[in-house]
């Protein structure tokens, strides 16, 4: 059976899947990223982490795997052409020849590219996008990003830095962001913004019963996720937060249809947790401001494989790279 | 000498070019497109001009030019892949099959597309943006449209409507626009935007050089280029809307950079010959609103080819298509 490994490499964790070429994660290991311990102690655990993993797995006929290529999905900015992870500020990385040193040291074909990049193209070829041709995906997270599938490709922009939903503009907010602008969407509807904006109103004193469950110091405990459980039991701090962030999603996301058309929006990454609690407000919102042509056929959906998007997304990407390449040497030899 | 034929067709006039390979307009006609007439005779008129601009023009070898294929440029809503002109409003054209009646009456090549695809196709590759990879071009004229090329490919998304820059909803604005949406970008930004908001103003009474100019019936033939005049003379209302549409304008574009990463934005159309009076404040709003990485980098540029970029787009846009369609011939024979 041959398998395409696929590496999510975050701040924290090294996700590393064996994914068939229909895209399931048959097999998968999660190990401590270590960033501190600098880029070649990084590189060196990704590797070992898919030699293990091929090492470990039999297939359902009891045999081992053949593994086929690698794809790595990377935070930051990153040149997938080059392969070079050109900036990631968790990681402490800059102008890291990622791919070359990978594949030397695996010898086999090693494709990188942007992780939210790789998490779309997972979910718009083998997830909620399936079938679909035009998709924008969005992650919320720590922060805001997109990315673009059409007919299969990945849309990259000129030096690779499409998809900064996060980084737009808009209208009413004030909060400056670390980026150096003010008023970034990300600053309010990113699982983060939101928590700080959270944090930010019970210091001045709103009234929330989310001050009880996080008295004094401990409100630096407080996440995402508890916003969902104060907006269940109908506080009106954890409402207002989500149901803005929707709406400003839904917002941003409006300028996305009118300009790029797409077939459909997949809502991901931890922030849509929240489901309907930030879908509701986003879809009224961004349906209000759109083309009725656009209305009648726009699809958005959350996420199909939140969990495993990411790796499914890096070993698909790869398995896409592995095959166009094959193609060409074919042509070449043609 | 092999050419290539550009039609661009207006509500009001068809311009057809004979265009050499390298993208030089060497022979030009103009005729009134009388669509009135019917879509019968409008095709039937855009052959006989191709017919004719062929006939009645010689190379400089004096010898008669060979046709390879025609581009045409139409308004409204394309699908460039089936041939058929979907929906244009000023034409009164439904789900016509233009480009295989031309071909079936000419005996060549034909292929259509949105004239501002065309138009920004033309200018991105032979225009202001030759050389570069990523352009975003915007027209301004009686709307507001984009179109996007990417290492020399349209981008077109679901159902070939993307690009729809001037129906983004801007924030603080409130006129209705007759798409049925409230606060569209071209109810303020167009040419006829810009238009429609002098005349509101002067007739609620706002002092302007323009009512001494266009004193009562007379306001109708109010233009854009009267607004830049009185612009040059320091009227306030026309500094007011020119910046306002400028910066406007700006806004919007600063979602697109954000969102897809273009090397250049091309301005054109009419409007665009307002030239620093809208450039200026564009330039200025939409630096402001991007990432630090963008600003560096991005070129913005008036249209090299106001008059021409129509036709010389359609001409290349059929060119590489022509080009493409024979290599796909060539590679299925081989």
């Amino acid at each position: 059976m041959e398998v395409f490994a696929g590496v999510d490499v975050g701040g924290t964790n090294i996700v590393c899947g064996l994914v068939s070429s229909a895209g399931q994660v048959v097999h998968k290991l999660k190990r401590p990223t270590e960033a501190g311990r600098g880029p070649d102690a990084v590189l060196e655990r990704i590797a070992a982490m898919i030699e293990e993993a091929v090492a470990s797995y039999r297939g359902e006929d009891g045999q081992p795997v053949t593994l086929a290529a690698a794809g790595i999905g990377l935070p930051g900015l990153v040149d997938p052409e080059e392969g070079i992870a050109k900036f990631a500020g968790n990681l402490g990385w800059r102008d890291l020849p990622a791919a070359s040193r990978l594949k030397a040291r695996l010898q086999l074909p090693v494709f990188i590219d942007n992780d939210v990049r790789t998490y779309v193209f997972g979910e718009a070829l083998y997830g909620a996008g399936a079938g679909t041709g035009h998709v924008i995906g969005v992650t919320i997270g720590t922060g805001i990003a997109s990315a673009m599938v059409n007919e299969g490709s990945l849309f990259y922009g000129f030096r690779h830095m499409s998809g900064e939903l996060g980084h737009i503009v808009m209208e009413g907010l004030s909060d400056p962001c670390p980026c150096g602008l003010t008023g970034c969407l990300e600053t309010y509807a990113s699982a983060s913004g939101m928590v700080r904006q959270a944090r930010k109103a019970i210091e001045s004193g709103e009234p929330t019963v989310l001050r009880s469950w996080f008295p004094g110091e401990r409100l630096a405990e407080l996440t995402a996720a508890d916003l969902s459980r104060a907006y269940d039991q109908g506080d009106a701090l954890a409402v207002s937060i989500l149901e803005r962030a929707g709406s400003l999603l839904g917002r941003a996301l409006s300028y996305a249809v009118s300009l790029n058309s797409p077939e459909m929006i997949i809502i991901g990454g931890g922030g849509a947790l929240a489901g309907n609690r930030i879908m509701k407000p986003l879809e009224q919102e961004l349906m209000s401001r759109i083309l009725p042509d656009y209305r009648d056929r726009l699809k958005i959906v959350p996420a199909m494989h939140n969990d495993d998007a990411g790796v499914t997304g890096s070993a698909m990407y790869a398995k896409h790279k592995y095959t166009a390449l094959s193609g060409s040497i074919q042509d070449s030899k043609a």
